[in-house]
């Protein structure tokens, strides 16, 4: 049996190695936190372009308000309160397939596309056919308040293409804007988790990771409900909204 | 009783507001997720020298190879595969006062001997006695791992008075290194949590935040661990080791 | 909008209500916890012979020795000594559809076949080919270790006919073990979870309580693991073996 | 270095051991999952006092309606509906300190009592004296919601004197009680997890395994709460009260 290894990183008492880069000497204080990022994720340290991408996409994720996300945050710090590190994540174990983690499937349709290449129009109107069809939304599509636009998407794609992406993936997306349209005869926006699929994709972040930064970025979302919480309390209201107005009635069926 | 409000972030299906500033218009394009970090943790957005030194405090906390951190998002991710954010979240909740989260008791430290302001020296030997007596070690000194010292700590103390600090904080540290030493009366290093504390007290990061920040950057880290898992399945290893080698013994006293 | 409400418990200042019930005077002391588990979940107290069966399936997955489960709670107490809660809901986390908590999947299997009713082999036989066409194997069947035969189920059928249960669910699950011999051209075991499963549906219990149920009962195995790490030190070793071998190797491709 | 071992248990491809025991035809069919609990945490079978009276203190703390506990279990689930088990950990890891948690500080009390044994009206005189002295509230007294008294801590405490247990602890926290009274100048009750943490220490459970036993009890109630959230989804509403309650506001300072 070959053995298993790692290629993340090691350490002997005198220095630290980061995918085969001295930590202390050749990484510290000269890469920012986003570029260490792409470092971890792509194996490479990338261009200026990718970083302008990735810095974009990781600061349109951060902060959305009330969410699930940030009550779990706040209530779990409730009762943890010397233990931020729990509270901030069991907020992101909630960064899933129904919030704000929903970018995968978007770009695994934007990817297999890309690799079967020809005509994209009739690959995005199959894929509408087989949403439609199995009463599956199409990933990256809609959003429960952004009607009927998401803000944030036309700034990603003004961002990506001023950075000087080659920009297949988010043609792709547009197209498949169109047939999603089209197909559901109504128009459903493309949402800011299905744009930074694509801008991911372009920027060559493998789809295995794609969730994982919209955790990395909600991380510093939850950073600041943590300081806020220790001030203001909220969870205590939240749990007295929920008490006062979720009532109580005896079962019928005992 | 005053409502219990928040000024984190609010949207409405045009727009996005954090911290009274418009995402898309204001914020996207123009930030990076590190100066965003500091915005929502100070509640201003940071000059170029403290995004520099957050940056470092970021980049030295993402990875130190095998860690109980790395370990529990790899065995995580083996029992739920399509999960990754539940992986990392488990990890990042073993950034606690035993692993890498001990910056906020070395801060608490600082910060207290800064405000109380005259003879800092005399202040450093009653932290010391005090540690010695209650048989507490003194948070941001010693390593398991780096003797004498940490390879980090003048790197980021480099870093942070290149970037013109006024170095308060890092200064009291050194003095209370020279009094760790002196007390114990062996060599005990100033470890990179402990001069991350110093740095980010430097730069205006609340207290309420030190913790929180270790999260930010160690999610980072994890997001290389779950991509490196999806391919290498280390976690069987792990688990074949486990059982492997910490054998069942019949109990004695049934 | 018809308001939510909820029918498992209140409280005043004098007394708790359990769905219905005073929690002092008529069921603290006169119900055991397992009794309760049923109460909570069906609705309705159990019968001798139900309590009997949910005990069985409770007692059965308690403890399988190192698993991926235990693994999770030995190394979070490492990082959180003084939250075991921490600990043990992170084990818990990981009865997933991978480990311990497929009972799911076979309870659905076994359901609709009974609904459907008639010609219980020939839904047998449909459900394996779907299976096999699909690669995904039938939840129920199979174990990594118990090979030819996992020496639970023999014993749990037992306990339930012992009891007297209808015993339909059973009968099904053993003619679905037939056909996937038959269909996969060799033998794989009913495995305790999938017996687990075709015990739960016999008392009542519904779909959407089966995974929790291993979850509750896991949760007792896992204070045993708190205890002992307390005294052992166990995840100390585990991360030791995980450093020693598996190695780091510089990326080949940076 | 001596090697590490487990008595938990083990398993090979025909039986699974547990403390010794045969799973399948020793334990399974034999015991409760009650006992079992007993079994696994103090490496003994239990006698039925000792199973009556830890059936009681599980039975205690399943349930109190909408806690913080409930609310975590409820949002969670909402984010990752097909992980049942994630959303009852989140939950489960709210059994802190603050919650549900506390009979660990009350039993230290009590054991440190008994231990030294000669007049124990002294020894809780100074324990309340040390806890005014500090401001820190001495565990297992007061109630946010139950005052003048829990309901629940007599009924216990009646359970265990019918089961015949010593009585020494219980004995001991009365007085405590009497102490508590004097030097608060107002009545404190004995809560319900102060009064759990004096039972178990009659029946023998040892102090490193008391929050883990309100984890395990509370496990059963977050099932019954998974089952009718996934009828009510009352996480939505929960979201709702929020979002509409807590209300925005621009900061002031930026």
């Amino acid at each position: 049996m070959p053995t298993v290894k790692t290629s993340i990183a090691t350490s002997d008492p005198h220095s630290i190695t980061v995918r085969g880069r001295d930590l202390v000497t050749e990484l510290l204080g000269r890469y920012t936190y986003t570029e260490m990022v792409y470092f971890l994720t792509c194996g490479k340290l990338p261009n200026p372009q990718q970083t302008k991408v990735l810095d974009a996409c990781l600061v349109t994720l951060m902060e959305h308000g009330w969410t699930q996300i940030a009550i779990l945050t706040r209530v779990m710090l409730d009762s943890v309160p010397d233990q931020p590190q729990v509270a901030m994540g069991a907020g992101l174990m909630a960064v899933s397939s129904v919030f704000a983690g929903t970018m995968e499937g978007c770009s695994k349709i934007l990817s297999t596309g890309i690799k079967r290449g020809s005509d994209l129009d009739a690959y995005c109107a199959e894929v509408v056919v087989e949403h439609i069809a199995s009463k599956v939304p199409v990933p990256g599509f809609g959003h429960r308040l952004h009607k009927p636009d998401d803000p944030r998407t036309p700034r990603l794609f003004e961002i990506a293409r001023e950075a000087g992406v080659v920009g297949q993936y988010i043609d792709l997306l547009e197209r498949l804007g169109r047939a999603v349209d089209s197909g559901y005869r109504k128009h459903l926006t493309i949402n800011a988790t299905g744009a930074i699929g694509a801008l991911l994709l372009e920027i060559g972040v493998p789809l295995s990771a794609m969730r994982g930064v919209a955790v990395v970025s909600r991380a510093g979302g939850l950073l600041g409900h943590v300081v806020e919480e220790r001030e203001t309390h909220a969870a205590r209201e939240i749990w007295r909204l929920t008490r006062e107005n979720i009532p109580y009635e005896n079962p019928t069926t005992d």
